[in-house]
Order: structure tokens, then sequence, then C-alpha cells
């Protein structure tokens, strides 16, 4: 339970921060506004830091704040099946909770934010080129990259890296993710990510809102899904686990 | 005494880099005038980094740099309510100290720089938007965060951070608080930071100076004292203390 | 063999995150399109991060990623010819391994952009001013820097670098080069970085692609070879080794 | 010997990546032209990262680079006046031979690059506003920082920071410096690495080049000096030393 808790709670600052530095910038009249690439992937990147951070302090040593990582560590072993649901459970709730915050520490920007899109991205993803094909494929290489970069960093061979500093390398990796590969789909990377903030989206009374995109929601969940299994295969092959 | 002493230094120092960061991006010629948001929030996470050593060097092993992570640690025992306050005394002095000396670095800059808020905003937050509820809402959300992520970088569960690496990350935070709660009400997320420089420009000779804007000044010092028990409580409910 | 696989993979995860810093910034319509070189080169450096770390954990423990770095430890002794020329060549297909796995990420986006030259810069780099002598000299002098560096980074003088913390500094020389040194060439500083994807431009059906400018192709793999020789005798000259 | 060989090879790679990252931000048709400030501030703080990590390798342990730093460690005690003076000159050596292989790397650039002014940026600091007394008081204010921060990260009470992670606070130490007081002069905290390119600028014949501004010259020599010495008066005061 308290790892759950710990899931919950890291998933939820993970998307504070997440969702905060995407309104930061797109969000009318925000002192960030249009400050661009390198704040959002820097803000990211910081965000599964403080994420992680916060689930170990709450007792979830794992710290995945997302399913596909779950998944993954799920096919290594360190989950039973009702395990791994349970905590992917959490950190989707978490990534609804964070969402919530998100809009109610930017409230008065909503309603002077007039495209709807605009106001969606702030909560989930949606692809440059909309191409079911080429957006699931860059999911699972991303996100089959983000997991296996996360086997690799705290493999056997690197050694025991110090306390503190492992939360920092994640949070370069995912810094590194979204300057590399998030280009073409927004790099969800999570299904707790997409799919928790699109929910809050639907729920929550944002100021002049448009639709949740409902249609690419499934994208996000299975590309990052079907990416942890690539990862898993190609960590196991490459002798990293 | 020691310990007020370092307080107080500290919080000049970050006060010298945090104000310096905007004087910088916003003054008149300076070189890096419109440099943007990542140079702002790397600048206001690198100047609390130097505040942390600044301030330990000096002896004062907290190293709060702030009122509002002070009254935090007083309700986690750190502090007896005297010792809070001479340290909030101690603080809010560093602020006004460092604010000054930020004033001699950009001399020449105050004459040449027109706009009167635009020379305000280097000494103490002002909103996007004005709204007392949000903007104190905003505050209490973001500096909950930032004491919130101390507590849990410091936590049991995370282990004995090397030597200088504390520091850095706890800058790292900052930055991250920047760039993703900072659009909205300019991140004061510390009463020393924004009441202090806001005195030094009530009293410092600055050329062409305008008003100080005294009625906000409440809400960047209700919001972070609010925020920092908000965050005592879900340090203690999720096990980080 | 499980060095060659290590070096392969390794290179193959730096070019798939270097190669795709260029994509996701020079490629149209994608989100970071036209972000600049704070991108490209934290891009970048945190790319050859993680192709440390990728390196390592499958069992390559110098984690070289560049053929110049391999030929300046033969001249150490750390390989004999064979196992760097073995090296090398699982450096060189591992370049063209990633850089296909780019072409993949960002496939719908080589149609939609119009400009040849911009499709190549994905893949290898071009000089700003088109001038033999000074851009070999130019990649030389990078290049000796990149592995003296190296070599200064990991001497004795300065101990035992904590597990995580050495990639994650090689990470930081990768960016500071960039930022330093990478305007007028584009800092190839790695024959497997340029040549391998050059060969997987040449090779694969990219949308619209022009000519790979074979012409220029010898320059960035004779540039840092002799450039690391360069290092070689600074280094043994300035008592690193 | 070994010590100065090691300061001048530190300070010569030292001002190859500072002097670097500005002809990369400022001469004409280099990849980053205009790329701004956190260009400009990231690779000096780099620069000097990698500057201590080469004068470590080389049997500098002191690794100042800078007659400032290396005038500050006289007062207290770690170097003879004959030392101090010997590794001063050592430094600004360094500093004239980093910044002529800057020139070298950046050798076409330099023809079509119309203005005098911008190719004597790439060398040494000119002021925002010229004006001799707070131009002077600027670079006392940002060096008495620049060296009271290293006592401070370096003070007993921050405990045996790791190796390689020295170098890397330091780095940032400078990168901040740069983001919050680089604005009104161009932040030469260091007469070496201003001196010493300035003399290159006068010796070279870099094409197209104008006057040397040989009347601004002494600030950033007499500036950092001064710094150096309050900052000395400072650490006392505050018990780091």
């Amino acid at each position: 339970m308290t790892n759950l808790f710990g899931e919950f709670l890291g998933t939820m600052v993970l998307m504070i921060f997440g969702c905060g530095v995407v309104a930061n910038c797109v969000l009318s009249k925000s002192k960030a506004e249009g400050s661009g690439w390198i704040v959002i992937t820097a803000g990211w990147g910081f965000a599964v830091m403080l994420g992680v951070f916060t689930a170990n302090a709450a007792g979830a040593p794992q710290a995945d704040l997302n399913p596909a990582v779950t998944l993954a560590k799920t096919f290594v072993g360190v989950y039973t099946v009702s395990e791994a649901i349970a905590t992917m459970g959490a950190e989707l709730l978490g990534g609804i909770a964070g969402a919530a915050i998100t809009w109610l520490a930017f409230l008065p920007h909503w309603e002077v934010t007039e495209d709807k899109g605009t106001k969606l991205a702030v909560f989930c993803t949606a692809p440059a080129i909309r191409n079911t094909g080429a957006n699931l494929l860059c999911e699972i290489i991303a996100t089959s990259m983000l997991v296996l970069m996360i086997f690799a960093i705290f493999s056997k061979p690197t050694g025991a890296i110090p306390p503190g500093v492992g939360p920092y390398l994640v949070g370069i990796l995912v810094w590194g993710l979204g300057l590399s590969l998030g280009g073409p789909t927004g790099y969800a990377l999570n299904p707790a990510r997409d799919l928790g903030p699109r929910i809050a989206h639907a729920i929550l009374p944002i100021a002049g809102k448009g639709r949740s995109d409902w249609g690419y929601a499934w994208i996000p969940v299975a590309g990052p899904m079907a990416g942890a299994i690539v990862a898993y295969f190609i960590a196991r092959a490459g002798g990293f686990l």
C-alpha cells in the first residue's frame, strides 16, 4: 500500500511539473509564453526527477511513475501481474490528480487562451503529423529508448550510483528524449502521463475547453506499452538484466 | 549567531544572483537583454545552489534562505519559535542586502531603462494576471512543491547524498519550479526573496524608479507561508519525515 | 565479442539520439523545429552520455563509441591493432543502424521537408564555409580537445569518479564542445558519427533525398583521426597517461 | 614546474572553449551565429570545468586558471609571492595560447565577419555602457562572488566532494555568474581571460581586425584583482577559511 501511495504521489508531482511546463510555455499571458523547446524538455526532465524523489520518499523504491516501465519490470519479475495492475492504476490516478492541480495553478490563464487545441496540449499529446502507423512507431521507438536507458543506467556494470544522483540521471535521460525524439508525437512515453491528464481534461470545468481528442488516445497508451516490451527483449539480449 | 550570519550571507548571495539574472535579462543595454525564460530560470536555480553553499560555509547547516522553509522546519521541530523568527529576520535582511548589491552591479543600466515596472521586476514579483485568489493559490501550490521536494530529496529513503550534490539538486529543483510553475506569478516562493528586495526598491535611490506595488506585497509572503504548511502536512502524511 | 556488441549498441543509441536531435530541430513540422543551437548541443551531449551507459551495460567497459577515441586508446595500449579495427567496425555499424532508426522515428517528416541539404544534415556534417584545409584543421582541433578532455577527466589526479557520474561528465564535455567549437564544421569529432549515417543516407529510401556529399566525407574521418593522435601526444607530454 | 605547466595548459583549454563559444555565437556564417546568452554562458561554464580537469591532470592541483583566484589564495597562504607571480604568468601565457588556437579553429570566419568590434569580442570583454567607475565596480562585485563561491564550495562544512564533481560545480558556478552578473561588462572575472586574448588579438594576423581597445584593458585586470581581495576578507570574516 505504501508503494501504491508513493507511485500515486510521485506521478502526481511528475504531472504537476510536466503539465506545468507546457502550460507555462503555451497559455496566454504566462510569463514563459513562447519560450520554446529547451524549456519544455528541461521542464519535463526535472519533472521526472522530482517525481522519482517523491515516490522514493513516500515509500515506493521502484518509482516507475509510468505503466510502461511497470510493464517492463513485470517481465523482469519485479512485480506480479496483480501488483503491476494496481501500480498502473495508482500511476494513472496520480496523472489525473497532477493535471488537476496544474489547472488550478494556472487558473486565470485558461479563459484568456483562445485556442482549444493549445489548452488540450497542456494535458495530453497530439502528433505533429497525424498518421497512425508512424505515430505509433515513433512512440514505440522513443519509449523503448526510455526503458532501455533506465535498464542501462541502473545495470550492474554502471555500479552503485550515489544517493540522489540516480533520479537526476533519469531526469537528464528524459530531457534528452525530449530533445532528440520528442518532435513527431510530443513524446508521451507513458500512458499515465497522457491518459491521466486527458481524463482530467474531460472532467474538469476548464474555461472554454474543446474536445479531448479521444480518437488519438490509444496511441500514447499502446505505443509506450509496446516500446517497453521491445526494450525488455533488447535489454535481455544485451545482457543488461 | 553563526547560524543567523550564515542565513543572512546565504540569502544575500541568493539575491545577488537572483535579482541579478532578472536585471541581466530585462534592463536596457545589458548584454543578456531579452534572453528569456531559460536564462531566468537557470539563473534562479544556480542562485539558490550558491546561496546554500554560502550559508553552509558560513556556519548555517540548514541553509533555508527562505522563511517559508524555516516555517516548515519549525513545524518539524528543527527550530524553536524564537529561533525561527530570528532566522526569518536574518533571511529578510539578506534579501535587502543582496538586492542592494545587484543594484550597484548594474548601476548605469537603471537610468537607460525607461519602464518603471521593468525596474521593479528586478526586485520583486508581479502577477501575469492580477487576481488575488488565483495569485495566492499559485504561490501556495508552487511553494508547497518547493518545500515538499526539499523534504523528498533529503528524506531517509534517498540516502546520504554526497557532499556538494545536495545544494546542486536543490538548485535543479528551483530551476524546475521556474520552468513549470513560474509563469502566473513570477514564483516568489520565498518571503525574503520578495519582501526584502521590495524594501530595497523602496529605500534605494534607483534612477527613475516608480512605486513599489505594496498592494501586492502580502501575497508573496502569505502564499509561500501557507504553501509551506501544506507541504509539511503532505510530507507527514506521506511518511517523508 | 561482448565488447564489440556493446560498442555497436552504444553507438547505435548515440546516433538515435544524435541524429534525432538534428531531425527534431530541422525537419518541417517537427514540434522542435527551429529551436536552435542550445537544443542541438544539449541533445548531442546527452546522446553521448546515454550511448556510454548503453555500451557499459552491454559489456563494453571502454564505451568509446568513436573510432578516433579507439585510435587514441590503441596508442595508449588499450587495444591491439586487430581489436581496434574490429571495435571501429562495430562503431561504424552502430552509426548506420542508429541513423536508420532515427529515419523511422521521423518517418512522415521527410516528405514534408523540401530542402535536400536539410535532410542530409540529419545524417552527417557539412561545413559552414567549405574550405578543405580550414575544415580539416577545425575537426583536428575539436577532436584533439575531445580526446584530451576524456584523458583529463579519467586521469589519475581526478580520482575515482563515482558510478554514473563519469558518463554524465563525458556528456557535458560533448555539450561544451558543440557550444564552443561546433560552428565551423558541425563538429563530427567521430568517423562513426559521420560516415555511418552518411552510408545510411545513401542506402535508405528517404523521401525526396538528394546526394550524400561524398566529396566532403573524408574530412570528418581524417580530421578526427588526426586529432586523436595529436591529443595522445599532448596527453603523454602533459603526464595525463 | 609541473604546476606551472598545468596552469598553462588548463588556462589554454579554458580559453579555447571560452573564446570558442563567443566566436561560435558572433562570427558570421558560424552554425551557432546569434544563438544567444544561454549558449554563451553555458559554454563559458563548461570551459572552466574542462580547464580545471586539464590543469589537475597535468599536475596543477589548485587549477586556478585565473590570477585573481591565485591572488586570493596567496592571501590564504597557498602560494608564496614568487610562486604566485609565476603562476599568474603561466595563466596569462595559457590565455594567449588558447585564444590563438580558437583563431585557427574559426579560420575562414574572420574574413566574412565585417564588424571589427565583433571580432575583438571573441578575444576580450567590452562594457555594455562605458563608465569607468561602474565597470570597475561590476567586475569587483562579480569577481568577489566568483572567489567567495569557490571558497564556499570547497569549504570544510561542504565536506569531501566526490572526484569529478568539484570541477563540475565550479563550471556551474561560472555558468551562474554569466547568467546573473555578466550583462554590464561581459564578466571578465579573470585577468588571464581578458588580457591574454587581448594580447593575442594584437599579435595575430586576424583578417580585417581593428584596434585592441587598450584603453579599457586595465579594468578587467584591476577589477578582478580587487574583487579577489574583497572575497578573501568576506570569506575570512564568514569563517569559510
